[in-house]
């Protein structure tokens, strides 16, 4: 059976990295990936560059990117400018979001639950009018510091995100808390919602359970995973956050247990080799690349 | 459900150790292991202190150790020599094993697998003629890296085990190459095969699969397993080996599924920062005491 990988270490990877990557070795850095076959990939995020000045050169690296038959590219966007700027980069591809939990909200985005839900259907829209690809995502999906978020709350956000007519949705564990019982209740309930359309999972490895929840939701019936090279990666307004799982990990188990990405594990762990270097840093949370590299 | 989780940092966790931990140090990580609730502890080995120095002081340990009502201790014993020592230490539960590859037990143990066996029989004849309690092991029952073990040998192992008596199987995954779909379909076959005797999964965190196999060996039917505070841990004898299971991040998530463990987590963060500081590491692998600490 084939599992679709999204590679977002471009974005979610780099994103509270203080060292700058050049724009140049960012796009270098994507296309190894692309080369390591990954086809999907969130190459940056259109937010303020105060806000995360790693990603201030997201209009130069997407115009950088090469046309490879097959491979999306995708942006995150934040609100109406960031979807502006994404479409007039090029990107026919936009990842949208809300948090479910509304001091998350409050603390990253600057909003109420509601306003976001409120600003999110104008994204939608606009989008929507573009004629762009959206991917509507939940963050903190799987709960919050605060224990402000509900299964019925994310099933009633996931809800109202499918009536939006959304091409995917997207379930983010940005805190790291999801555990594989929550995974299945939730994903049992939720992929029969989606009728068909993707249902998408974004782990964080925070707690150690990542790849338990991968193989949780594999038997609920999802089969595409965010995970970034070398397992970077966490979000910047949440504390205590680490990495995504690992694309060399992920990968590695989803093929030994039988199923297909299309990845080569040992070309993304050059990728994450190369990172490591260039960011200076003694090794990444992933664990392959390690045995690998 | 309760699940057992056998504590085995003072053993596997230390092995490998450079920094000797002193023998007081030893004795009160031990009784800290007991007062975080854990009831099963793996204190030592009674090998060569040539091979393994930090076990060098297994006796003088195990002279230390406090009653306490529910709690056992155990000690790993690899020769018949061992076996009398731990006799002799007072210990009435061991730990013997034999590896599933033959070129494993040729570095580990210097003795081909067919030797192997008929030394571990002679050491069950002797334990059980001294009234001990038995757990008899397979490590390296999930592969190791000359692919000289399958399915079909690890089963027969089991059952040539399982024929002598022994008072609990214990299947190691000695090198951290076992993934969810080959511990669902080995434990499916050998858990029955023990005809209600307990199944024991010891497993390590190598390539990051560790939770998610405990995941896969839940829904087998398995609650037993092995493992250490911090995620320390890994065999000397094994290129590029890695910690067990972190016991906090283990007992993490089965709190979080609704299973009973008796284990407090902050008790055993606790003891992960002190032995990180004895050892003079910057971090341990585990995740979940970073977070509490």
């Amino acid at each position: 059976m084939q599992v679709e990988i999204i590679e977002v270490g471009p974005r979610d990877g780099l994103q509270r990295e203080k060292t700058f990557i050049p724009t140049d070795q960012k796009i270098t850095l994507i296309q190894k990936l692309v080369e390591a076959g990954l086809r999907r990939i969130q190459v940056t995020s259109f937010v303020h560059p105060k806000a995360v000045p790693q990603m201030a050169d997201a209009e130069q690296v997407c115009a950088g990117l090469s046309h490879v038959e097959g491979v999306v590219y995708s942006g995150l966007v934040l609100n109406l400018k960031g979807l502006e700027r994404a479409r007039n980069a090029g990107l026919n591809d936009v990842d949208v979001s809300i948090s479910a939990s509304d001091s998350h909200s409050r603390q990253n985005a600057n909003m109420s639950l509601a306003d976001a839900q409120t600003h999110f259907h104008e994204m939608v829209a606009r989008a929507r009018e573009y004629g762009l690809t959206i991917r509507g995502g939940i963050q903190c999906a799987f709960g919050y510091y605060e224990n402000d978020v509900t299964d019925d709350l994310v099933i009633e956000l996931a809800r109202q995100h499918l009536a939006l007519g959304l091409d995917e949705l997207a379930l983010a564990d940005s805190t790291g808390m999801a555990n594989p019982a929550q995974v299945a209740r939730l994903l049992a309930k939720i992929i029969p919602m989606a009728e068909g359309k993707p249902v998408i999972l974004h782990l964080h490895d925070t707690r150690g359970m990542g790849l338990a929840n991968v193989v949780a939701a594999l038997e609920a019936g999802c089969c595409h995973f965010d995970t970034a090279f070398g397992g970077l990666g966490g979000c910047n307004f949440i504390e205590k956050a680490t990495g995504n799982i690992a694309t060399e990990d992920t990968v590695y188990m989803l093929h030994a247990m039988g199923y297909q990405t299309g990845v080569d594990i040992a070309k993304v762990a050059e990728v994450s080799k190369m990172m490591e270097s260039l960011l200076g840093k003694q090794s990444l949370p992933g664990k392959m690349y390690q045995l690998l590299g």
